[in-house]
């Protein structure tokens, strides 16, 4: 297997696009990712997506989108692991230009929440979870993740107010990305005052969903050799509904998939520079940082409180804003999430860049943790 | 890359399934398939189905599949391409296991189509073709390929009748196949008394929805040197609309995928034994054997109406019953298809075996023709 390299990035700024389609979406990504490239054509389209078949009644979107790219011919085909589908996308973009199959690989990640065509949004994104054994008891996805923050503050003794820190660092370094939907810090007090969405998860504990797409074009290192490398790569998958797993507030699928990418990489945990994690609950971030090895069991939100997931802390995370201040495209999010590390390798992350950063960690969580992507990104030179 | 082989095969009859969730459906044949294999593990399972998200209410398939046959932990995915998701997922599944990635790969293609939550299979079913350009229009999936065979009627002079031999020969030879949804010969006066769907595709042009799932276990050959042998493996797309193609009638992606994937075998039409083509409407299997070059174009029915379809024929097609008589369940196809194609090629066919079948050709397609997965299958000895 050869190395991969991140030849191109494009990003669609994540928003509420009532003027833009689910196709304008893609296209649009992957059109910049190829431009910044400077490639007219890929040879092969993985796209990622999860609610597009209901919301947007598209069930063919590599097609779709190859179509209007004008890349008729080429293979594609659409990937899916809820809001773990783009890092899923990624990983088998990886494979394919890993094996020597394909030279020019385009991944995208396209979500398009607003203009639903009359179907419910919280109805299709709890598809994430068991609809047999968890949707059928009426709990939402954001419920679920209540439950398992409501764990996590009895089992170890912390306050709804101790989650404060992983907004406020989100929406501190959203401020400075063009491409994230919400550009304005928020204070603890800001925070304090944040409604209930499903208790203990107030608004600033949940992303917001959005419309957006991300694109990377993968190539063949040797074809790229000052471009940003992809070090580690691996999915792994846990339980679908959290009662079936031994420990509610363990990430295993995290911890397997990182322990992977970090064998991968020859690298740990010390030697990451920065984490973009899957924020889409403040929980999610607290439990991602143990899981990969930050934090010991329990102290993850420690490590918020302490100012250590800030940029000038020992591992900054969300560093362009995360899924809570760039907003959280579901099926997108995994590429946006790669697309940022990749800009910040390059040391073209604006007023977000961290200083000197040369190895960074990426991390896509699909449902409550069922199927994780984590991907280790390198700096060459 | 290396050589892949499919070791194990596992089919669920195709039925309505009241009593089987999607779940149990892809467990039982994921069993059956590793089962069939003699192993108890597989490092990684792919998983091809279209409608899940909207008519069962799951998002996250790979995980959920994977969690329920204990093989938690594994790297798992969803692909879908409409009707052609479990060629594509054989596509993918393949490239993991030649490029050395991984050594035991679950392809499992799943449907279930009875028992929708209200949903309706009809509207799911046009997210196959451009929702915004076609399924607007008030076009059922059925209707799309009604405007394609009126045409060919038209341009070819050919009488609705004319299309006969394609279910009289999935029907008669599915008869045999004990996964088969219908097994009872048709005659040419049936078919004519077949009602009007969507004029001029009557009943018997159209093929059944059911629920079903199929798996295959692939493994590199050296592993394996008795068993059947991936020889050429391609997926290549078209435009999502009928009217964007210059002509209607050419399945451009059908002739590319065939072209790559009997360069990659050394093998041309000459050399196939038999054919799983796509049949979902009469007219699709007259395209295809004019796509893959066993017949000029305006010459697929001909080859039907002169018996070189069936198992006696030239180039016997459909011959455990194809989608009409087997049944369709949309995103399990693909790999009912390469399954039949299996066991055709171990000569274990039952009353269904072709004589002395070397090289199989599978086909699947996803929509009017945008996504289709080809596939050239060789017996080793």
């Amino acid at each position: 297997m050869r190395q991969v390299a991140i030849l191109g990035v494009g990003q669609v700024p994540v928003r509420e696009h009532w003027e833009l389609s689910i196709r304008d979406l893609a296209v649009q990504a992957a059109r910049a990712a190829l431009e910044d490239a400077g490639l007219e054509r890929a040879d092969a389209l993985y796209v990622g997506n999860m609610t597009g078949g209901t919301l947007n009644q598209q069930r063919q979107l590599g097609a779709l989108v190859a179509d209007f790219l004008g890349l008729w011919g080429i293979e594609a085909v659409k990937l899916e692991a809820a809001c773990g589908s783009a890092g899923s996308t990624m990983r088998q973009g990886i494979i394919a230009v890993a094996s020597g199959e394909r030279e020019a690989v385009l991944a995208v990640g396209v979500e398009k929440m607003t203009e639903t065509g009359g179907q419910n949004t919280t109805t299709a994104l709890v598809g994430a979870a068991d609809a047999e054994y968890e949707g059928i008891q009426g709990v939402t996805f954001v419920g679920l993740n209540a439950l398992i923050m409501r764990r996590y503050m009895h089992e170890y003794g912390y306050e709804h107010v101790d989650f404060a820190p992983f907004p406020i660092n989100a929406h501190a370094n959203g401020a400075h990305n063009p491409n994230a939907m919400f550009r304005k810090p928020i204070t603890r007090a800001t925070y304090e005052k944040g409604r209930m969405v499903a208790d203990p998860v107030s608004l600033f504990d949940a992303s917001p969903i959005g419309d957006g797409a991300a694109a990377l074009l993968l190539v063949p290192a040797e074809k790229a050799p000052d471009a940003v490398r992809v070090l580690g790569s691996a999915v792994a998958t846990d339980t679908l509904a959290i009662h079936d797993r031994k420990d509610p507030l363990w990430l295993k699928a995290a911890e397997e998939s990182a322990a992977r990418a970090y064998r991968q990489a020859g690298v740990g945990p010390d030697d990451i520079d920065l984490f973009e994690l899957h924020d889409a609950f403040s929980i999610m971030a607290a439990l991602s940082l143990e899981a990969c090895g930050f934090a010991e069991p329990g102290e993850g939100v420690r490590l918020g409180l302490e100012g250590e997931i800030t940029p000038q802390g020992r591992i900054p995370i969300c560093t362009m804003g995360g899924l809570k201040a760039r907003g959280h495209p579901v099926g997108a999010t995994g590429l946006y999430q790669l697309a940022e590390a990749t800009l910040q390798l390059r040391g073209a992350a604006g007023a977000a860049q961290i200083d000197g950063a040369r190895v960074a960690l990426t991390q896509n969580i699909g449902g409550s943790g069922a199927t994780i992507a984590t991907h280790i990104l390198g700096r060459t030179e």
